[in-house]
């Protein structure tokens, strides 16, 4: 049973700030762990992989080798069933399409003091990408982390792909030759983490890692940053459905256990006016969850960290949205624009009654890669610009020089900074110069 | 001296990866020590910064007051230069005129199967600026972190700067008001980065902690990331200068003393096609170290980190300086667009014999918040998106779920997450709903 909050209960603001100090990953500390097998993968190389792959993955990729070949893939693609295909592809041009939207503009201008300024926006040259193995092992996941890196323009993309006792999911290679991944290598864990940062003798370095893991992968992206940069790190995901009491309760209850049924450690919470639609939805919850195949996670979650949050009027929704900041704010209202427009803080907004948040996972054209716990409050979803960085562009002239120059030295000397000065000064002071 | 490298010496790839290769800071371990200053402002607030401050900057902030008052910002401006107030006005306005120009735009449409789709930029609530102490405590560095922040539209910025021994630059004070900074405190070190993530009685918490500072200061900032947004983590500065045999080989020498000046882990290195012009600037930089006030810092640096490169031709100046990905790059040269234009990794490019680096550290508009120790290559300068975030928007109605919702089905049971299904096809089937 989730638990109930109400903003007109006494206790209110002290068990609202529980509720948003609650912690639901338990953080295992495995950072001495990592930073051991990133060493061993650095100075062994190939041989680490395979050595660490045989422990860790019970396979033996000495023998299969590392990289997954054409034929392997084609042969994947060949074990998936034909709707699925279409789906995926149905997917793919979405995300593609509107990604393609997120791509940034060039600027280039001069200014009244002749001063030519510019901003030049250019992919990375590579990125790697991960995807988890066994039972997360999503083809969604794969096209959400690759393609807008594809659409930015990166030449390279790299997936690495972990095949516990061999096992790999065809669906996962299929979204992948869809995407347009350029290599593909069957090794996990911290160790296909180093392999991305570092190099081995077969993967050649990258220099962006994207894509969710465990703790270890998590551990190792954090670890390798700086060498490489990194996509932000997700926590387990979450919902807040903000609903009036027109809505079909079991609509609103199926949306809360989409969430839970991720993870025991997912977070699904509904704010409403109406406390008699919220028992209504809270017990379709109860009579959805007796049917579920993921019946476990999707309870321990939502008992654990489900919530139903009481306001005597739905206005007081966005602050309380604001403060949780979710990952997916669903807003099934008459006028869900309304108090969209009174949001800051969400990673994606859901509007209206026929928009579940599931549209969003796979086939929105929106990416499914977004803030997790409250970072909504200062990060934003998965996008091109990840995998794009910016270059500023400065072009003066002896004119713009003599103009712009001496309220440089001024600052230069402010600051005690002489050679600063001097660059300029010996410009300036060179007349025209030669 | 520093290194000689020419790309026609058959050790020259190998010389060449060392250079890339060279660790220019020292990283001492202070995560324990800073973990524990963390813990005690947590438990403490407002106690643990006053004891904190007394302890490392010798000042009695119980006596003095944590925050800096509206007299001591007057008082401060009144004791600051006229012309040096000039030029601070001057560079805050091109900084920000710049910085307006990327904003980003929100977009919205319906696509046509009458899905729409959105995203939606924000600013964070509020951001935190750290501003070192003593005599890394620059009046150009206020503008350049709080400037961008102002113009993404974040109300609350909050500048902390330590007071070693109660001294406090005043232009410092006097650019934080020039930016629109709102709250000021006399705190620094990794206690003022854990009160502006997690607040005291005094400090309110921000979302978003930007700004330069010392090893303590970097690694409180790690150890923050996830509670707030942090920008990246800058390492000592660097500069590129390529250049032909036409220039004034005492304007290069400048210009790579400008950047050694910095700090004995700065980097200054020349790519010329002319080893005579190259012998010039090398014997300009040793004539005008000799008068140089920060000598011993610029010449240790120069000594220790600083290279020239001998290139057959500048053609191949593009792929090395790509691979050193520097902070600054100057191209020196009478087609400087040519090469510039064949360049992936730079923070910033400074075009033409006429525009020497500290023009952008100051006043040529753009930041001079720019990625070090390679990360151009994933990493961009700190800008307007630093302080924004983005949420995706989705709405769909009846008909456009009914068109996209099998599809999501289908990939929602490959996947084997069925409450994922049911959410969608519960309103499909439904007919109407309600």
């Amino acid at each position: 049973m989730a638990v109930w909050l109400s903003t007109t209960a006494e206790d209110f603001d002290a068990r609202f700030k529980d509720l948003l100090a609650t912690k639901r990953e338990s953080s295992a500390d495995v950072n001495d762990a990592v930073a051991k097998i990133i060493d061993q993968v650095r100075r062994e190389g190939d041989k680490a992989l395979i050595a660490l792959s045989k422990r860790f993955d019970r396979v033996d990729l000495g023998e299969k080798g590392l990289r997954v070949t054409e034929d392997e893939i084609a042969a994947a693609r060949a074990e998936c069933d034909e709707a699925t295909l279409d789906a995926l592809k149905l997917a793919h041009d979405r995300i593609a399409e509107h990604h393609a939207r997120q791509r940034p503009e060039d600027d280039r201008y001069t200014d009244d003091l002749g001063v030519e300024l510019g901003s030049r926006w250019t992919a990375v040259e590579s990125a790697g990408l991960y995807v988890p193995g066994g039972t997360a092992s999503y083809p969604s996941s794969v096209l959400m982390n690759a393609v807008p890196g594809k659409v930015a323009g990166v030449e390279r993309i790299v997936m690495v792909v972990p095949t516990p006792d061999g096992a790999l999911n065809p669906l996962v290679l299929a979204a992948a030759e869809l995407a347009g991944v350029s290599e593909i290598y069957r090794v996990g864990g911290a160790q296909a983490v180093a392999a991305l940062a570092y190099g081995t003798e077969t993967i050649a370095p990258v220099v962006k890692i994207v894509g969710p893991g465990n703790a270890y992968v998590a551990a190792a992206k954090r670890q390798v940053f700086g060498v490489v940069g990194i996509d932000m790190v997700a926590g387990p995901s979450e919902v807040v459905v903000i609903a009036d009491s027109e809505n079909d309760p079991a609509w609103l209850a199926a949306d809360l256990l989409a969430q839970a049924e991720h993870d025991t450690a997912a977070q699904s919470i509904l704010i409403t006016d109406d406390e008699a639609f919220a028992k209504n939805v809270a017990d379709a919850v109860d009579r959805q969850l007796k049917d579920l195949p993921r019946k476990e996670t999707a309870e321990a979650s939502w008992n654990e960290f489900g919530a139903i949050i009481l306001v005597k009027h739905l206005d007081e929704a966005p602050a309380l949205a604001d403060r949780l900041a979710p990952e997916h704010l669903e807003i099934a209202t008459a006028d869900p624009e309304a108090l969209s427009d009174r949001i800051r803080n969400a990673g994606a907004i859901f509007l209206g009654r026929y928009t579940p948040e599931v549209i969003g996972d796979y086939v929105g054209g929106s990416n499914h890669v977004l803030p997790t716990a409250r970072s909504a409050r200062f990060a934003s979803g998965l996008g091109v610009l990840d995998f794009m960085k910016r270059t500023s562009l400065l072009k003066l002239d002896s004119d713009a020089l003599a103009k712009l120059g001496p309220a440089a030295v001024t600052l230069a000397q402010a600051e005690g900074l002489a050679a600063h000065g001097y660059s300029v000064s010996i410009r300036t002071n060179a007349g025209g110069g030669r």
